[in-house]
């Protein structure tokens, strides 16, 4: 894959068509490239923004091998879009971030073994596979401990606290009996992610390590700079960077961590192969976006070095916050950004703010 | 046509497809607004980036009228949409900034007269409607002066400089034989321009006085702060404001002005009732650019206070000029834009680099 260099007006196929998707393609947009979008859902926001779009499912070939003969290299905006369908048009074009990665960070299993085998630390696992196997996890791991799905889980979806009141085979039902992990529960003091960016060179470009608050699994807030010591940003500078360069990755990842009480250790939670809502924040706050870091990593151009503004501030709008729009307009240093979504949702992603404190 | 307030996902009709078109249309997206673009060349770079484009001609009644039913209000990149298109559209839909004021400025007569009834200084003009009027005009004007079209001009297309020794009827030839007129030479010391923005309620936002140099009559380099006095700060401002409140404006327009030597009279050149190249710089260097400003006017929504980010220059890359982009992707603070358009013509602009110095 190395050594693809895209001349503008190249076009950059995406497999999603959500917010995620949406930016990545205005961040496109300014280096003269052109989208094509392929996503199942008509209503997808991201086909607002681009000329060409392909609206059909992950599974049809048909379709994908169209959407193959246009692009120049096909990246993706989410990390649920199946292995299988990157793998097909990887034999038709580029795909980037490789596929095998996309695999890797699928299954919660592999993604652990994965970051374990670097000797970076996670929260104890163990493989659950089915029902009889959760009481020797749980012997083994100790409680209170969360049950997650292997597979597509995202925003708190796919996962059940257990306790030591908790009936296991509610807890099964919960997350829909399928293959699982056991995780136990860390007694985090704050939640922080790195979004890295890797080129094709090789060269990774971190941007600053920020603190995030979840509301119901998702998140509400990011703020950046993380309130932790300078060791403790080395740390999880060091923890991206190993990752992208295992991975060979190409493109921007983020890696959500847990902080410790003290402060000090760090553990990796997730591994998200794409960009990330933690980023959003770099689109106003930082000389250079998630989004095109991401752009120039797939299209062969070297990444930039990201300058951070000030103090930042990113805040999602959920749901109906969105309707709160208006009073954001006028705050001083306040950038309001809306995904063009129809219908709103309790908890759906609507819409961000970002607030840049440039003297901070 | 105030009181028009466009929720989000409501659709912005543009009328033009150019580089400021889409630069419209990225800073509209980002609000959730769906464009759709109208232009007559199929290679228009705006369409690259919406999903709904009318690839038509000005006068093609028709699809103007298809255009119309599919947008909530209408407005244009570029001063030379015929004002007739921009009538025929203002029955069925509000168009903004009025249609009327694209007719004054169209003409470099009217737009004189204009500004001149808000006391505002120009240099010397006279309307020379035929070759035998031109003589005259020099007695009233003096040498060397030059002669410009009343209309469709851009860039220094159109225009003739005339001294002591040139050939008046190669002169007329040169500007085509149309409508004239004659403008003193005007021995300047810098170029400046006002980008500034008004909203339906009324309110006017100026960004910071931009300093321009220009090569072969096109746009090379604009730089802010420009270095002025306070005062000439002051009234670049204040004239950039007048005009605006005096033609009701709603959406951006940039005022071009002379200063002359001594640095204290500031004369009007041109009005631009668009988002200008010399305005190109918000994009990187402010918490709002001068596009997402057009689009809340034109919307209805208030505008934001723009806050300068440090010192800024912005390089344009004409012609062959683009091919060293790779050269400025690595440039600490600087961002690279490119316009995504097929060909390159000696002077086309095909982008243009943002670089800002934080700390200045």
């Amino acid at each position: 894959m190395s050594g693809t260099v895209l001349a503008p007006q190249a076009t950059i196929g995406v497999l999603g068509g959500g917010q995620l998707g949406r930016m990545l393609a205005l961040a496109a947009a300014r280096l003269g490239f052109k989208c094509h979008i392929f996503a199942p859902s008509p209503d997808s926001p991201a086909f607002d923004v681009v000329h060409r779009v392909s609206c059909a499912d992950y599974n049809d070939t048909e379709a994908l091998d169209r959407f193959a003969a246009d692009v120049d290299v096909v990246t993706y905006e989410f990390e649920n879009v199946p292995a299988e369908t990157a793998t097909f048009l990887a034999a038709r074009v580029p795909v980037l971030p490789d596929p095998q990665i996309l695999a890797t960070t699928q299954d919660r299993l592999a993604e652990k073994l994965f970051v374990r085998q670097l000797d970076i630390p996670t929260a104890l696992f163990a493989a659950v596979a089915q029902p009889a196997e959760l009481t020797a996890a749980i012997e083994r791991i100790g409680l209170p401990a969360v049950l997650k799905t292997r597979r597509y889980g995202y925003d708190g979806k796919g996962q059940a606290t257990i306790k030591n009141d908790t009936d296991l085979q509610d807890a099964w039902r919960e997350v829909g009996g399928q293959p699982c992990i056991l995780e136990a529960f860390v007694p985090f003091e704050r939640e922080v992610s790195v979004v890295a960016a890797r080129g094709q060179d090789g060269a990774v470009e971190c941007f600053d390590v920020t603190e995030n608050e979840h509301r119901e699994h998702i998140l509400k807030t990011s703020r950046v700079p993380a309130a932790l010591s300078q060791f403790a940003v080395h740390e999880a500078r060091r923890i991206a960077e190993a990752i992208a360069q295992k991975f060979a990755y190409v493109g921007v990842l983020a890696v959500e961590m847990f902080v410790l009480p003290g402060g000090g250790e760090i553990l990796v939670n997730e591994i998200a192969p794409r960009v990330h809502n933690s980023g959003h924040w770099t689109l106003d706050g930082a000389s250079v976006s998630q989004f095109e870091q991401h752009i120039r990593a797939v299209a062969g151009w070297p990444l930039a070095k990201p300058i951070r503004r000030g103090r930042v501030e990113m805040i999602n709008l959920l749901g109906s916050e969105v309707e709160d729009l208006q009073r954001w307009l006028t705050v001083p240093g306040a950038a309001v950004h809306v995904y063009g979504k129809a219908a709103i949702r309790p908890g759906r992603k609507m819409g961000h703010v970002t607030r840049v404190f440039a003297d901070e």
